[in-house]
């Protein structure tokens, strides 16, 4: 099995086990990945760039990859796949010979 | 090469071509992942929980998947592993006999 | 003194006493306004959209206030103006003919 | 008039006048606050502290003031009246002798 699919396996298993399917509509994942994100957030707020706790980096990146994986498991969209694709698209928005050493907006380039 | 790596590996080629790294420390990487997150979350907005547009929901669900790899990169956390652990800890948190059916918080239960 | 003026001198005299001026640049102010606004958001998460509680949403919401006060004072906006003249071009990017009763967004109107 | 009330007055006039007022829950304001909080860090992101353009600044800002507002009129609470609270609380979260000069969390003083 693809480490992807074991991933969504045992999030899907730990997700039935206490029968939370009806809450995980795809609007509250949403939702979930941004209470997540912001607690990702926190650890490094005030503080320069490096100095947010590692542990706890750890444990906030893995809730919103965990409601992340979820929400494409919903749309039965394969992480490889769309992140790949989206790579392409955005190799057109942000040619290298444009977007080189800059950090404009592909609007902006 | 296992599936996580292979995104990696073209997430860093993508950032590369382009100069990139000098952007991307932990704190803006964290950033970047929130305003992907906002992203997505505007796609729900107003609507009922299954509403928003699949192929949106597609290219803004890949962006935060593309920055949370990167961030996972930078500390050298290997997804799959960081996923199984947080579960586990929720395991703890939410053992299936109090939790079962209920979307109450752990401190609530 | 006018309302908001008061506010701010409010939060700015807590600052001032904890000597957090230092911390409080534009980019982590934004920061933290993202931070409180996902604290926001959890008192919503896996519920209908009025079973929040009340106490928690005024706390939350006081806190998003205080930030955005505070990143307002920095730029020396006044609250009042900035928010009336954004109400006047929204005016012009949903025109009532066109908006009532949608929800879209104004390029797809 | 105060002035808060004359804020919030222009906003549910603007609402009306489109109908909105049935999109408008507490859940999909909270949702607002956070992609408009969203699109305020986006114009930090890659950038150092200072560098985000104070125009757009404003615009971002002002709609996060705009839900925030419409968000605490659904609650009838009174903005001046809450954070003034929030901040009296903040100040036994965060005593002075403690707190000075510190950017740490008050769980962590």
């Amino acid at each position: 099995m693809k480490e992807n699919e074991e991933i969504i396996e045992a999030l899907l298993k730990f997700r039935n086990e206490r029968d939370w399917e009806q809450f995980h509509n795809p609007k509250d994942l949403a939702l979930a990945i941004n209470v997540e994100a912001g607690e990702l957030l926190e650890l490094f707020l005030w503080k320069n760039a490096d100095e947010a706790n590692k542990e706890k980096v750890k444990e906030e990146l893995a809730d919103i990859f965990a409601f992340a994986f979820m929400l494409a498991e919903k749309y039965q969209f394969d992480v490889k796949e769309i992140v790949l694709e989206k790579i392409k698209r955005n190799a057109e928005k942000y040619p290298v010979e444009k977007a080189k050493g800059s950090a404009k907006k592909y609007n902006e380039l």
